[in-house]
């Protein structure tokens, strides 16, 4: 099987895009990916991921959560920011959580558009997701990195790497360059903490007070949550507990 | 001064484009920025890099060497290829070289739209060309890498790796987190034939017979050549010995 880690997306107009060929792990460490999976621990049925915020705002009502930010702070009008420590303190039974991120989003449309199977991984899931994707998996698993703004976040590349090494554990893999990159990131770093805590990612959380989510997106496979793509109502992608 | 590692090239279409403020260093370790001051090196007096081959081919005639390469190989009427190994075995006084490859010569073209300083950089003049741009830049070095036809080449984020341990060397730096991976990579690998060898390029070298020009491409800091951006000459861009 091949293993291969996109530390950035692109869309099909790129020069050099190559579609999803099997299964595609979405990446955002600081926060989406990791928020999202959140939700589900704590009770919601289904992730909404919306390409804009005024498709999430029409989703709004009752039973529905609004989740998301712009520049790291919730939406107006939104109830929720994209923060996994405020989404771990809530409890969302019997609803549905509508998300809107600058990074994430954008990135799970990309992999939904060819993939296969798409699925949101982290640190929290990383386990989890990698056990997830070798079972859907026939030919590829493709790890996408959401980055920074179009910038290659260093957060990401390392779970890409954490990920990397549990497939590694369990099976047999062509490795790609940039799955070696990956690679390469994990094994520098012992602790979690320190490469989260040195990205640009990190330093945008800190200026606006939201240090405190990054220890719990450095938990690694602390959650056996797997959030997998199952279908659309309209532009926004549906995700639900594998 | 910051210090930036782009692993691959954007274009001002991109979403989250950042167009380069001040220095680049333009990074095609296998084979384009090698060959490239391997040309000066062996005494010729200008590089036409151009964005297609019959752009090249009609700057051909007396006093020009036409070399490039498409799928690793001379372009049909090309006197050469893309192999620093041959450009060492010749001599180009007075010689203008045109070249055309297909990842080099259009990331050169995106670092030289907005960039100040552009330089052709490869671990064989990792040196000077840190130098160089150290000379020239008040706020920013960039380094772009061309990767490998739109995807994240292992060889050329580990020369980005060089460079900033060259630079981290020779003055204080703001690293973005793509510095960061780099300089991880080339931390990885005491052996540049390492890194090198294990790329995807190196296997599309391997597989028609051009693997003898990796050796070469590895070599740190053996040249004291440096090339770099005086000018245009319609869509060709012109770089010269600094």
């Amino acid at each position: 099987m091949r293993l291969r880690v996109d530390a950035l997306p692109r869309s099909s107009s790129d020069v050099g895009y190559q579609p999803y060929a099997d299964t595609v792990l979405v990446v955002d460490t600081l926060r989406a990916t990791t928020t999202a999976g959140v939700f589900l621990e704590q009770g919601a049925t289904a992730l909404y991921l919306c390409p804009d915020l005024e498709t999430a705002r029409a989703f709004g009502g009752d039973g529905v959560v609004l989740s998301g930010e712009r520049n790291c702070l919730p939406p107006e009008g939104f109830q929720l920011g994209n923060s996994p420590l405020i989404a771990r303190e809530g409890r969302f039974d019997n609803q549905i959580v509508v998300m809107s991120t600058t990074n994430g989003t954008a990135t799970a449309a990309i992999a939904c558009e060819t993939g296969k199977n798409v699925i949101l991984a982290s640190l929290r899931n990383a386990h989890g997701a990698a056990r997830k994707a070798i079972e859907v998996s026939s030919e590829e698993i493709a790890i996408l990195c959401a980055g920074n703004n179009g910038r290659i976040a260093l957060e990401d590349v390392y779970t890409a790497g954490v990920l990397c090494e549990y497939l590694l554990a369990m099976g047999e893999w062509t490795l790609d360059d940039g799955a070696q990159i990956a690679l390469t990131v994990r094994r520098q770093f012992a602790d979690p903490l320190e490469p989260l805590s040195r990205s640009r990612s990190a330093e945008n959380l800190l200026a606006v007070g939201l240090e405190a989510d990054i220890a719990v997106c450095a938990e690694v496979s602390s959650s056996t949550i797997v959030p997998v793509f199952v279908g659309r109502s309209g532009t926004a992608l549906i995700f639900k507990t594998a």
